[in-house]
């Protein structure tokens, strides 16, 4: 199989992560729970993991990343734990239902009032609209770094500026990035970052988490044993147990540390960049396709030659006249090649591209994959487009 | 190191659930996110799991088995999920902080009104009490099956009848019963169950689950990306998607279902009888050292040489005169034996036991233990017992 769904998890792992994983399963204890050798071994793993994650993410206090089962309990650690009634927040179109879903209880709820930036046909916000939607009660912009479903990079240096000029929050889901495009909290003035460990970072699955500015006040999603203050009736308000009760997943954690030191030592970017040019490779190769529409922003692609970090490894598109679905269905039947086809959990998205009906295929790739691979999926397409081209002709 | 200290996570893993674990992680993609042969392969996976965790806890909808980060993820879904204001619900003092914390936040905003059962010396909960407690506006009891302090474990046939003879819901924290003690949700009439992966059962960390029954209504913790019904602006009220949002921990639910598997292939009763065999075998060894306390119940340990599932493996303890933490050191230190010293997370259980200040030691084993470890153990406790009676002495 040809593996093109890594924006949904990466597979196969690294060995080492493999490796780690196997290594703690057989050693390490429960982290933070007791004094004895296995235990104080997963506490260290731990603590070296969160060293790990800020350094990658330009954070400077690593006893404030708290990890979490994946993305989406980052965000709703966020979303849930940051607002208070008559609060204003604004997201976009092109997110995830991991941000859209939390917001809109919130709206139910009566809590916050939420502003939806509009997207263009290329997936595109415009940082106008976003300026010009901030208002004396918003409280915080919650968006992706990047999306999904046509691999558009949000510029967060630009709106991280916007944002501290306004002082409202800047929370963002870094779920198709983190691995691939360089994030600096410091830099960008991200305040509350949540990311994933299975994408992009190439770690495990049940890992992510949750990185929270130093000024930033957050109510806990869950709440049990901390390992700490046992005797307070209320979960103990110290970072990172706040937002941690319950045993980590050490397992996980380790391979994801594991991980975090492979994209590390190969050069924080060469992972990313290898996934881009994968992934450019292959647009270069279908982009003359007459019948074949593409969605999201590839004017860098275009432009020039260098790989930019301005998209990420992804290309979505349609065949003129065939549902997505089909498609995607004819590609592992008959090439072995894996890809995503429907929504991609981004409802507001796909209605801004025009492919609700449709849907879309999307090709993800990652810095495992090869040309050949590349070149076979690339001539797929090519068969089945002028199958289809053949198809529609009178 | 003897590793004595499985209540808070077993160590180490059985090898067919390291092998799945690694499996996984080289060929399953991202479960119910795509038609892909890896994600089908992952959703196959989970659905397997779902089944076997199902038939192992005696409950008919392998549909409504979702999982979660680990038991505390559950408990939070359970207690945040299920109440309205106004509703009365009953716990006892021997609870974890999973489930003591979470219920007191509820009381801190108003929202339900709490009974909390008192325990006596030796950390057991007066049924009588229990039945005198219901009020005609209680909706729940919330309860351990067995005490990570104690080892004691409750008669949920008992209480089961009552609840399901009063129309009260019945929640039960299984973390320190599955894979051990049997538990059959239809027979002991529970309607909400919360599991941990990482315990009895030796799955990874990272595992854990709630099963709910079919009747019981309970709104998720977190929301977001489903996999079905994308254009929905809500979660989608079907399970076990519904309470699943996010990418599932595939990798950890692989090792999961090895490790059931594992349990039922050596009979579901007889990994939980070897533990508890081995715990009685250290009691018997360590019972008649004079300046020693125990802490729980061990009647029926006294009593009979049959292995009766009214106590987990845990031994708990004090060396008269000696700080927990202190033992648990020189446990570590000079025997190398690890065990768990402090609060267990489990304040109010102390409390009842008189062991606020001095902590207790806790011994607690796992069917990977051996005869010889256990013989060990007990030396190590002799010698210690011994020391502190001659330091004591004028």
């Amino acid at each position: 199989m040809i593996y093109l769904d890594n924006a949904a998890t990466t597979m196969p792992k690294p060995d080492c992560v493999i490796e780690a994983v196997t290594k703690a399963m057989t050693c390490a204890g429960n982290a933070a729970r007791g004094v004895n050798e296995a235990s104080l071994a997963a506490s260290r793993l731990v603590y070296e993991a969160r060293e790990e994650i800020a350094r990658l993410f330009g954070f400077s206090c690593p006893g404030r990343v708290c990890f979490s089962l994946n993305a989406t309990e980052a965000l709703n650690t966020a979303i849930q734990g940051l607002f208070k009634k008559g609060d204003h927040v604004i997201t976009t179109a092109m997110e995830h239902n991991s941000v859209l879903r939390p917001l809109q209880r919130l709206v139910d709820e009566n809590i916050i009032s939420l502003t939806v930036l509009p997207a263009d046909k290329k997936g595109r916000i415009s940082i106008e609209n976003l300026e010009s939607a901030i208002r004396s009660d918003t409280k915080a912009m919650v968006l992706q770094h990047a999306s999904n479903v046509t691999g558009n990079v949000t510029d967060l240096y630009k709106i991280g500026n916007i944002c501290r000029k306004h002082g409202i929050l800047l929370v963002v889901d870094a779920a198709q990035t983190a691995g691939v495009i360089p994030v600096s909290m410091e830099k960008m003035h991200i305040d509350v970052l949540c990311f994933t460990g299975h994408k992009g970072l190439m770690g495990p699955q049940g890992t992510g988490g949750i990185l929270v500015g130093e000024n930033v006040h957050i109510r806990p999603l869950k709440e049990g044993g901390s390992g700490i203050h046992s005797y307070d009736k209320r979960q103990p308000a110290v970072f990172p147990e706040y937002l941690e009760a319950g045993t980590l997943n050490v397992h996980g954690i380790a391979g994801l540390l594991a991980a975090v030191r492979n994209i590390r030592k190969s050069g924080t970017e060469a992972m990313g960049e290898r996934e881009i040019f994968l992934a450019r490779e292959f647009y270069k190769k279908v982009r003359e396709i007459e019948n074949i529409h593409f969605y999201g922003d590839f004017t860098s692609w275009e432009k020039t030659e260098s790989e930019s970090f301005d998209r990420t490894g992804i290309v979505t598109l349609n065949i003129e006249g065939c549902d997505s679905g089909e498609v995607a269905d004819e590609l592992m039947e008959r090439f072995g090649i894996a890809t995503r086809s429907g929504a991609h959990c981004a409802p507001l998205a796909h209605k801004a591209l025009g492919t609700v009906e449709s849907g879309a295929v999307r090709f993800s790739f990652s810095a495992m994959n090869t040309r050949e691979e590349v070149n076979r999926a690339a001539e797929a397409v090519n068969i089945l487009a002028r199958e289809a081209a053949e198809d529609s002709e009178p």
